[in-house]
């Protein structure tokens, strides 16, 4: 998996910070300020990996706010400010006022202020965001408990499915889900709600598998996916229900929410929490992998 | 001059942020929280841009906190954590570690904690540095005096001294302050210092013509450098008077400070505020150049 082996020697370097939740733990990292916690999370997307065909430079923006978002949704934090530093290849005057406008769309939409940018120059189109919130308390993966139940805020594999009809040659306005594709809403408020009552919650950028994952590693716990709870239909419909599962488990780009709960009026319930290690569907292990950026 | 134009559509976009400065004002922005203000920046080196021959992988990560930092130590803030979004060529271990333990060396010698990063790929090395401090009160560009006196940290143009030399042929080794170009340090104590009693403060990254320019709009004053005040020798050592006062008035990458007081017992006196507009040396305008990033 991409980046997993240089997050190690982040791990080994800055495990053990003077955070209170540091880096490389969890989505984001915490420090008590106050009486409350800053979270704080550093997302990148660039036009290589992150920008599917057909995405409008205002998109380009919105993704960037997203994904840094999302990161701090999956810590039940409120948003503060976003920061962004963009590589752009020349000083593109149409091509920057449209990734702003969407910054400023983003950011409007999900009340956070855009404390700051940088501007820098590089072939490749790339947007690093940089997200600040506030929280009351700590959650992250690493407190999973043996039964709890499994959550997820929304059914997934659709950003995926989208991303696959396009490389099969379909048009933007011929996919079933482009919204979810090309302007993922990061679970701010969904996020908040959860982090009131759910043991563990981490978000869904890479694929369900991925994040169960490191739930599992980080709680120390066993992560069980009952298949017989999950509904593919919106998935059925355009693919076999074998594609189907392979999209919900290892899709990336939903952008929802993954959590643990003794029970949630929130959310739908896709599994369960045991003693033990690992991530299973039913009796089947679930790999490790997921969306891959390069 | 590289982003400023890029950067009159941040203003007009994000001018009016719910902010206490907000982005475009400054080296960075402020935001009250509780009793105190927090203070964010971002600020992104590259291979093209800003890593001198000869730099060592360490130093690119020395050199992407030092840029971030100075922003904080240009706001008078005390840092607090450090981001980074780091784009490589391809996941290679041993240069990845080496700019992580420079980020970690720099960041413990100016106590910052290093809370997050991200890791994307890219045909060009990239860091983003992100940083987040605090401060009692806010000084910025903004607030010169007419009857003030201007100030720097330390005499400038050593590091872009040392550029030219590079490009003429001399090797590190026979860099005369080879440290101020490769490894330069955010001027963070300074800063703090100088927040307490000054009137304006900003870090000269690009230029003291640059930031002596910045401050005269924002404070809406006029900035006049005393010639007689500008001592040269650490520069007429190696280059003729004439070239000395064009790397000290334009040459880049000092991350000195430049502050505005009625009085002080710290830094150099090289000015004055007077009411008007413009940057002038003596009675000759100083114009608005300085380190191109490309």
């Amino acid at each position: 998996m991409r980046e997993f082996e240089l997050l190690k020697i982040v791990e080994e370097l800055f495990g053990k910070e003077a955070l209170d939740v540091p880096a490389g733990k969890h989505d984001s990292a915490f420090l008590r300020f106050g009486k409350e916690f800053l979270v704080f999370t550093c997302d990148t997307v660039n036009e290589l990996s992150d920008f599917p065909k057909f995405m409008e430079p205002e998109e380009f923006g919105k993704m960037a706010v997203a994904v840094a978002l999302s990161d701090l949704a999956g810590s039940g934090a409120k948003p503060m400010v976003f920061l962004n530093s963009i590589s752009m290849k020349k000083a593109d005057e149409e091509l920057f006022r449209s990734i702003m406008r969407g910054i400023k769309d983003w950011a409007e939409r999900f009340d956070v202020r855009v404390a700051g940018g940088d501007i820098d120059f590089s072939p490749i189109l790339t947007i690093a965001g940089f997200a600040v919130g506030s929280a009351n308390r700590i959650i992250t993966r690493a407190n999973a408990k043996v039964g709890d139940r499994l959550f997820i805020t929304a059914p997934l594999g659709k950003a995926q499915l989208c991303l696959e009809m396009l490389e099969e040659g379909f048009e933007r306005q011929d996919l079933p889900y482009a919204d979810r594709l090309y302007t993922p809403e990061p679970r701010i408020k969904e996020g908040l709600r959860i982090a009131e009552f759910a043991n563990s919650l981490t978000d869904i950028s890479d694929s369900l598998a991925i994040s169960a994952h490191l739930l599992s590693w980080a709680s120390n716990v066993k992560v069980v996916i009952e298949p017989e709870k999950l509904d593919l239909s919106h998935l059925t419909e355009y693919v076999d229900k074998e594609k189907a599962l392979e999209l919900f488990l290892y899709g990336g780009g939903d952008y929802e929410l993954l959590f643990t709960a003794e029970d949630s009026h929130l959310g739908i319930e896709i599994g369960r929490i045991e003693e033990g290690s690992g991530v299973f569907i039913g009796r089947k292990p679930v790999e490790f992998r997921g969306y891959a950026h390069f």
